[in-house]
């Protein structure tokens, strides 16, 4: 993909969120930053530092941390998720892995990118809440979603939300990203298509 | 109560995020608007439309929904804490219920307000910025924190962000935001106070 298709994705993405003027547009190509990633690059370990953030344009993320040993899967971004990590431009130690599962290609921010941006451009910080406030309501309700859903529910609905995830993301990562184990998984799609609910 | 100590605690809160300037100040409080509940209050209701925010000055919030006819608690909100329900300013219906569960003291925020506000102090929508970003990573830490849980390092942890909820939230509420049935919450307990972790 050629570095003005990208720059389309991220227009395109921000359009449906404001009415952006001409000098705003040519503002942030002007501002934008891409980055190849190879599938399993690690752009975070648990315990290092965070300075970038990352606006997915293809491929696919995820985060994910060490308990016992284990791989605990918290989240997958695919194509126009946002990643924060939680302690980007901050000086606390990330508790958490961020791992490339695909090649991808990303736009990055940093702190002082967002801070000139928004000198220069106080529309693109009014833009930048508008967004924050959509991601905090949509993350809102997988949260809900996840704490009173059965793993079964939880499944199916991801099914529905990220339909292509099951064919991009390996068996074991999506039952931890269920909070079940493999083999629970497992069980619970044959009951799915053993009552028709899968094919 | 009075008035300025109420307004005096929302200038507290906005310090933290921000250098306010007198005129800020002065503009947030000609634009505050208190409301007081009383205990069992329902602020939202399921398939309900909601044009309100809150910040919490004092008492408590809970939001739930009913599942088979069964309350399952999302989130409670005490102090200092920013209620927007999910379809705040949206015609989307309501999926949870907001309840007051002691008489609680809010300062309220609806779409107009802000709209206002945003446009005749630029700085506002700056510090809204932050504090959405800042929820945001909150939340994020939450869910994480939730996911990747025992029940019983839930109920550790909560005990530890926030203690004095024990005290005032009924066990069965307690127990279904945990994600746990009444039960296993003494169970939870009694096994704590046995190992002399819990007093």
């Amino acid at each position: 993909m050629n570095i003005t298709a990208l720059e389309n994705k991220i227009l395109k993405y921000l359009s449906k969120y404001t009415k952006t003027t001409k000098e705003i547009e040519e503002a942030i190509i002007e501002s934008s930053f891409f980055k190849t990633f190879k599938k399993g690059t690690i752009l975070l370990k648990e315990g290092g530092f965070s300075n970038e953030c990352y606006f997915v344009l293809e491929g696919c993320m995820r985060s994910y941390f060490l308990k016992d040993g284990e791989e605990k899967t918290i989240e997958f971004y695919t194509e126009e998720d946002i990643v924060t990590p939680a302690n980007y431009g901050k000086s606390t130690p990330s508790q958490y892995y961020l791992e490339c599962i695909e090649d991808t290609i990303v736009n990055v921010g940093n702190p002082s990118i967002e801070k000139e941006m928004y000198q220069k451009y106080p529309q693109l910080e009014s833009l930048s809440r508008v967004i924050a406030e959509v991601i905090l309501t949509k993350q809102q309700e997988s949260f809900t979603e996840f704490k009173t859903s059965s793993p079964e529910e939880r499944y199916l609905n991801l099914l529905k939300t990220k339909p292509d995830l099951m064919q991009r993301v390996p068996q074991h990562q999506i039952a931890s990203y269920l909070g079940i184990k493999p083999e629970s998984l497992s069980r619970i799609r044959k009951r799915l298509i053993a009552s028709n609910l899968l094919s």
